[in-house]
Order: structure tokens, then sequence, then C-alpha cells
């Protein structure tokens, strides 16, 4: 069985939004759940619903870009913990949808992607998944765990890495 | 052209150190640079030299175990950026040498991955990389960044991803 542009896409992205949850779920059982939305690691950076914004983006759009369909439009803000939990279904829900087939038979195909500012930018399926979708997806998630870190929420790494390596951890030497 | 094992490490594991370059880089040019080395997101986390040390790990280890070789070993601790950047550039040097070939022939390969005190356990080489080599190589890059950022240094977002995406705009549309 050959590793596919799918395999590096819909399933670590599935599993990026399971860590995501349990890492909000333990910034809302503290004690200043509530405020901790809108913390952030550094006052010019972005708070933690930003982070849960663009993982839930990214892992959407992965989606729309790869098999060529419209991404899904979000409506409303992120202003609380249930916003979190609907946005981070409906990601899992079109992640679920996804063709392993359409991702691997049109890998090749070019994909549009807007850089903000920057401008919009033409690319290969793998391109833009190594270049794009895994740094942004990743650099996110980790972001939201180090804010709550940063605010004294007792995560630990296992939090984060469970969703990850958890159902592979089945055959000890 | 198929999006394969190799291509969902090594390229990816090379920019991730280059980031890290460019990371590390900022910091050390930063007033109070020589003590960020020891900084952290909070004081029961790891500092920024666990950081190097985990990214560096785990972008060799992966050419060794999915190569079917002995992993390097590396010596000394990580004391000054110049042991950082000596790191990185034997990390670099490992990942330059590994075979696309060989990854791709081999990855239903068994890899053996030890998990601290967890003990060893043995899954296929997609697997590994799904599970631990990406999870573990963006999360410790990504916390290295945001060390930095909590610090105060002058980071910006292009610092981390440029290194991912920037060969890839070239084509505006």
């Amino acid at each position: 069985m050959s590793y596919s542009l799918y395999d590096a896409t819909v399933p670590l992205a599935q599993n990026a939004l399971k860590a995501l949850t349990s890492i909000l779920k333990k910034g809302e059982a503290a004690p200043n759940g509530a405020s901790l939305l809108n913390a952030r690691i550094h006052p010019d950076m972005l708070p933690l619903t930003f982070q849960v914004k663009m993982v839930t983006d990214t892992t959407t759009k992965l989606v729309a870009r790869l098999t060529g369909t419209e991404p899904h439009a979000w409506e409303g803000e992120i202003e609380t913990y249930a916003d979190c939990y609907a946005r981070i279904a409906k990601a899992e829900e079109i992640l679920a949808s996804a063709s392993k087939d359409v991702i691997n038979q049109r890998q090749n195909e070019t994909v549009n992607v807007g850089m903000g500012s920057l401008g919009t930018f033409a690319m290969s399926g793998p391109n833009y998944v190594n270049g794009y979708v895994l740094p942004n997806i990743f650099f996110h998630l980790s972001t939201a765990y180090n804010i709550l870190r940063k605010e004294g929420v007792p995560l630990g790494k296992a939090d984060y890495i469970t969703s990850f390596i958890g159902e592979f951890l089945t055959n000890k030497v």
C-alpha cells in the first residue's frame, strides 16, 4: 500500500481537530476558562479563537482545493467554546466527506491559494500541502496549546500527541 | 508524479530546519539573545534548547528508521547558538543523504519507535510518519517560535512559513 496525498492530509487534519478539541476542553475546564479564548502568546499576537479559526479554515479548504469544490462559507464569529466545538464538528463533517480517490486522482491539478495581502498563487497539490496545509495546521494547533500552557492550564504533551499516535500504540516490543 | 512517503518527510524536515534557523537567528540578534536559549512558555515546560534537540532528533531519526540504518549518536549538550547551528547542519547533512528510492521501497517495513517511559512500539512507516514524525517536528518548531515571541523577539509568521511556501510563490494569478 502506497502512501498518498490523501494520507498526508485528511487523516492528519482529522487528528489535528481531535487534538484541538482535547486542548480546548482543558482550557474550558480551567477556573478562568472563559477569558482564555482571548489569551495570546504576546500582546501583538492573535488570540486562541484565531488559532481555532485557522485550524478549521485550513483543514476544510484543503478538502475543497484538492477535490475541486467550493470551500465552505463560515458564518459568524468564534466567541464561545460552543462556537469552537460547532466549527470543529463542521470541519470534521467536511473531512469525513472527502474522497480518497478524488484527492489522489487530482493530485497534480493546479490549486489557487490565497495568501492574504500577498495575493493568490497557483501551485500543484503536493506543493500546496507541503508549503501551506501541513505547516499551517500544525502551527496554529501548537500555538493553541502554547497559549493555554502559558496561561497555566495543566496540559501535557499527551493532550496534543495522543490524537495522532494513540491508535498506533498497540504493538509494544 | 505521485506523492510519496519521502515527499511527506524529507523535504518537510529540511524546510523545518531552515525555519528553525531563521527563528533562532532572530533570537540570537535580540538584546537578551543569550538568555533566550533557556526561555520557556511556562516554568514547567522545557526550554528553547530542548525544542532544537527535538526537531533535530526527530528529523534525523526519521531517516534512520525509514531507511533501516542506525540513528546518528549526538554528542554533547546544546548550550549555545553555535551548538544549535552545528546540530542543525548535521541534521541537514543526514537528510540530504536520505535516498528517496530506499524510503519509498521500504515504506511498509515495521519501524520501532521509542516513546520514553511508555516503551518501544512497532508500527508501519506511514503510521510512524503521521503519528509521530510530523506532529513532533511541527510541535517543537512552533513551540520554539512561540517561546521567542513570548519573550518579545520581533518574529513574524513569515519567519516560520517562508521556508515551506517561499519557493512555490512564483506563479501569481
